[in-house]
């Protein structure tokens, strides 16, 4: 086996773009900016490209670290290095921090040349397909015509998938991950427990609180605790945390009592420290929104009748965000189109994170299916 | 088969209790009152008297309605009443509102004779078996020496099996439903992420809003909306509101897009509306803390070795608040002990609601068993 490594201090970049985004909302983007990131080299016939889409609170740092950061390790770096699954040996990798995110690219927290503060509110809604479409230009600047893998987990792999049907030409192998072709009733539900927490914080201010120096901190970090339940299993929580009580015994106060409490806390008050909370507003939305099959009476089949990719699928048994089941939705409607599909259900106890983990089965199948792909 | 009726026009009586009540976090309740109701006739040996335990947003009005209130029906009216499967034709029914509640028993809300001011914050912890020793006087002044069954769903059916094992002497049917013998680590975050909601409201004051005019109805309608998630199932989320749109498209604003968050808000807002955020906090710790096993290095089966009752136990098939191997693990530990124990398993789409609901599979098995208790 090779041995691996990490692709080592990056740097992000920056591209410009002036032509207007038409955006699904009906609203424009009339110029925008996107950070991205590369890792490997892009070979003469621009055939080794591979872009990697981010999920809710990831971005496009994705593999390596900064320099002077050692702790600034990317969300993906166990898959993506030389003679890593994702081999940057053989691929050139991009990752790109989607529009209306709080890492770089345009977004909310950017500057409105029309009004000369940040966009706060005024940030149009964003979809899938609108990321797609300002991917594709991207695309477009680096000179890749067709990308041999697109993938993602969780709203990647959506991505992914929403690449393979806007840009069917240009995407050889789509690659979703932890996926699934629309949210449930109750991910909607737990989405919109999250806003709800943001929009009543009485420090949002209608989404422009970066005029008034504060932040709805206390709404984000709700939004954050809740999410993170959901992206674990009951069993992964009930193996690491189980009851375990801070004390050792009951301390009747509201203060932490029992680990899972510390735990939740401790991850809300983090993120809510960094990441924004427009953003997160936009990205629940945008995730409520995605329904392929939306413009084809909800037959999934018929809508995914445009794609000519190849498609790798994977799922995890505890993921109760996007159960398999979900996957296998996305499955079938590709076989009953004729696709070549690759799937594989993932014993994991953790849940919806499973995804970022290095369970070696999963990493198996994902470097045997980039080893086959041809560039 | 009997006709069924509601029991008509009730009305909620008053106990007052003024011997001390040591409770399990070390806190004293010098005096308290207890507000219950009753439907049926206690016989002359006292022997058919049955009490029924309530949930986090329950009450003492189990059934029936208060007179000039046509919407006011107990929340068990569907099982209590004369012909009912808890038959006040030969049942003598209590239900009881548990100390530290927000319907008229000593609680946060009451007149703390000590400061002269609402308890608030100061209210003591009370745990289940707080409730279970509050309820033991109450069958005392109502001369109940013991009872034929004590029912509950949730964590009333934790209070149920807290019965058996306080005063093994005074429960002969001890009848628990949609329960578990403790909450799994997933609850105790959902619960946090509940509390935190409240606690953050800058309208909570510390637990002392009531003096300020204020309630933190912000973090109680937040609470409110994820406890909701989490008692239906996602089946029926799915069924009963799926994917459908207010407006039948895409509106791209933060008002309203998906009838489910319609249903949340409103359940939120309405629950906001008459509970107590103190009251919540406090019973949401109670059910943190319930952990019969705890004084018993955590042995299930030694823990339930003192319990002499029979029992009956019933879970629902999409219950992921309370799942049926939840009631199991009670089930086993009472046959390791050699108890006569009924179980049922319900096939129900409706999650942990299903125990409020006349599904009539589950409402027969209870018909059948409280048939067969002597009285």
């Amino acid at each position: 086996m090779t041995a691996t490594r990490s692709v080592g201090i990056v740097t992000a970049q920056r591209a410009r773009f002036t032509e207007p985004l038409l955006l699904r909302s009906g609203g424009v983007l009339p110029a925008y900016e996107l950070v991205y990131e590369t890792y490997g080299t892009l070979n003469a016939s621009g055939s080794n490209a591979v872009l990697v889409c981010h999920a809710l609170s990831g971005s496009h740092h994705v593999a390596g670290v900064y320099a002077d950061q050692p702790k600034s390790t990317g969300w993906w770096d166990n898959l993506v290095g030389p003679g890593k699954p994702l081999d940057t040996n053989k691929f050139f990798v991009v990752g790109v921090n989607n529009l209306g995110g709080c890492f770089g690219s345009t977004g909310p927290m950017s500057h409105n040349p029309a009004t000369d503060r940040p966009w706060g509110a005024d940030f149009p809604f964003v979809t899938v397909e609108d990321w797609v479409d300002s991917h594709a230009r991207l695309a477009d600047q680096l000179g890749i015509q067709s990308w041999a893998a697109v993938l993602g987990g969780s709203l990647g792999g959506m991505q992914a998938l929403a690449w393979t049907l806007r840009y069917p030409e240009r995407v050889r192998h789509g690659m979703v991950i932890a996926a699934a072709p629309t949210l449930s009733t109750e991910n909607i539900a737990f989405n919109e427990v999250a806003r709800q927490a943001i929009l009543t914080d009485p420090e949002f201010h209608g989404g422009n609180y970066y005029a008034h120096g504060v932040v709805p901190a206390r709404g984000l970090r709700l939004a954050r605790m809740l999410g993170h339940i959901t992206y674990l299993s009951d069993d992964a929580m009930a193996e690491k945390f189980g009851r375990k009580l801070r004390h050792g015994e009951h301390k009747y106060h509201f203060d932490v009592e029992y680990e899972i409490e510390s735990y939740l806390r401790y991850q809300g008050d983090k993120f809510a420290g960094f990441f924004d909370a427009n953003t997160y507003l936009l990205t629940t939305k945008a995730l409520d929104y995605f329904d392929p099959a939306l413009d084809f009476e909800g037959d999934l089949c018929a809508s995914l009748a445009r794609a000519k990719a190849k498609f790798f699928l994977a799922s995890f048994s505890t993921d109760w965000r996007f159960a398999p089941a979900r996957s296998r939705e996305i499955v079938y409607a590709l076989l009953h189109n004729k696709r070549e599909v690759s799937y594989v259900e993932i014993d994991s106890s953790a849940g919806h994170d499973s995804f970022l983990l290095d369970n070696p089965h999963y990493h198996a199948a994902m470097r045997a299916y980039f080893q086959n792909i041809e560039v």
